[in-house]
């Protein structure tokens, strides 16, 4: 069985990398050469438009993408011509934040108030609706903390829309939370699904820093809500694959932040810290495979190597600790790697992730 | 840093999904096309003698095998132009019976009474010597049962004789043995050691079939004593890389059958039962990195997949299954891929290894 994929970053280099060993093959599209995915798999350099290539693409059994934001003509064509999973509905509420929130409303999902901006006039009103604080955000296009602005007082909101003015935007009211989780969730072509543990992220600058799997004094009841608003919008959107659901904890209540139709940077702890990876439970869905376990194995970090790798050696050293080199250059607030830490138990893999935050000392 | 690798078997494609997230990149070489490892890594298409392909090889960082039947010029010639682990001295003696016992005996490592056979008198005066019943065996290229057979009287001499005579042999006391183990060592470059715990292995027409890791009721001395046997052959050989310790249990001593230069059929339940791969420990170990935990996460389970593939989906029916497909064409006698089981108790794990060998019935 041949898998295309639209994109050919990190993300889809651990898909072949969990792909391979199922008897998978894969065809890669992505405009930029060199991508981490073209090490190991063919790879067509084209842009997302272009027709030889996505008839490359076509001949494939089935179609998905780690990269969300390509052109939906693509998907659309590419749908006409073979099978594309998530499907093109999945993409379309996925990367536009208004639809995203509103899905999540229309659900019963607990959510930040919001309201959409399409003029200066729109953003006034958006204001006196949502409330200060606010975060004025694209609707689209946005990742790594990227194209969206904080508004405290009037004047910030001049400097929000001078910076993102002139596209859709979204308003949402600033949600103080106490911390961010995220569900990873898989639903199969047959309507079987299964939840990874909640997952405990911090960020930096904006960008993914330390995940802890399963979060820190995990409420069952917690993950229980986590987990029956992701099966509302899997099923909702007759979703095939993995989908991450990115929440806020304030007080006893999970708000939806957003959702990420893909495997996810907060899921590569599965890799060595569930049963089944998240890269590999996206294969056996989209595939049409039988779903594996998503249960944990033991108390599990993931740390991300952004703009500069430590040398392989000393991520080795730590006992535990599983390197991941995406083999890309290196460049300021670029994902280069992460190494995942196992522990013998919590205060273990404590111990173990200040191991691994001193490689991150200059 | 690349490696490369002779031989682009089923070994080898295992070596780089391993390899990979360590930053590795990989360059193949082996006489057949469309060989595992092709299908995601460079791959030479060449004899072992061709100079341009050895060329292409000597420009990797290190040199390894997976295959270790290659000529033994193509391996000292690697050796004079970039690092080569193991090292050509020994790949000559685990590639010939003969050595590989004196080895044996030399280390006070107990094995089987043998004899070299060089000719039709030398087989005789070998029997006398090892005495009936006895099993003449190839000193080299014999794998998988193959260049074997077992004398149990005057005229199965001859008929070996018939099967085998004109090249090195060796006689061998047959075993009786209560079962077989092995077990797989790693020896960094800095000397550092590690050893996977005992595997018990099952052969079906001299094709390894089943393998339980850790063996069940391990007696911790033998563990140890296995250890202690494969340090010493370690430490002798100057060894880089992993090495495979087949053992015969008789009684309560171990007798070493023969030993394997690389990774090995019998430490595949190390990619999902062990906290670090044979896979990536032997990449660890040829690259100068820190090795890896060898211990066991849980009772495991390895089951060959030899000349069909059952379908992919009722592999993964079964819970805790991982599937690893080689990507070859289906053969009788061939080994065309393998599940690993993984089990919450040893009970468990012999309900999905009996879940398992249902999948082979017709």
């Amino acid at each position: 069985m041949k898998v295309g994929v639209l994109g050919a970053g990190q993300l889809g280099r651990m898909l072949a990398l969990a792909g391979y060993p199922l008897g998978l093959r894969f065809c890669f599209l992505d405009p930029a050469a060199g991508s981490p995915a073209s090490a190991l798999a063919e790879h067509v350099v084209a842009p997302w438009g272009d027709a030889q290539a996505l008839t490359q693409l076509a001949e494939c059994d089935v179609v998905t993408f780690e990269f969300e934001n390509v052109p939906v003509e693509t998907v659309e064509m590419l749908a006409t011509r073979t099978q594309v999973c998530p499907g093109a509905k999945a993409l379309a509420v996925a990367r536009d934040r208004l639809h995203e929130k509103t899905a999540f409303q229309e659900l019963g999902i607990p959510t930040a108030k919001f309201a959409a901006v399409d003029d200066a006039a729109g953003l006034a009103s958006a204001l006196s609706e949502v409330g200060l604080p606010a975060v004025l955000k694209t609707r689209c296009f946005g990742y790594d903390g990227k194209g969206q602005h904080v508004i405290r007082s009037a004047a910030d909101a001049d400097a929000a829309w001078r910076a993102l003015g002139g596209q859709p935007l979204l308003l949402e009211a600033f949600v103080t939370f106490s911390r961010e989780l995220s569900l990873i969730a898989v639903r199969s072509r047959s309507g079987d699904t299964r939840f990874y543990p909640l997952v405990e992220n911090e960020h930096r600058e904006g960008i993914l820093h330390l995940s802890r799997a399963p979060a820190r004094n995990l409420d069952p009841a917690q993950q229980t809500r986590a987990e029956e608003h992701a099966r509302r919008l899997l099923e909702r959107l007759s979703y095939v694959g993995v989908l991450t659901l990115e929440l806020f904890e304030v007080g006893g209540t999970l708000f939806a932040n957003e959702i990420a139709p893909r495997v996810h940077n907060s899921g590569h702890w599965t890799i060595e810290g569930a049963e089944t990876s998240q890269f590999e439970n996206h294969l056996r869905a989209v595939c049409g495979l039988p779903l594996g376990s998503a249960s944990a194995r033991g108390p599990t970090a993931m740390l991300n190597f952004v703009g500069h790798m430590p040398p392989a050696a000393r991520v080795l050293g730590i006992a535990g600790a599983h390197l991941h080199d995406y083999g890309k250059l290196p460049r300021a607030r670029r994902k280069l790697g992460h190494v995942t830490l196992c522990g013998a138990s919590p205060a273990d893999l404590e111990a173990k992730i200040a191991e691994a935050l001193a490689l991150l000392e200059p």
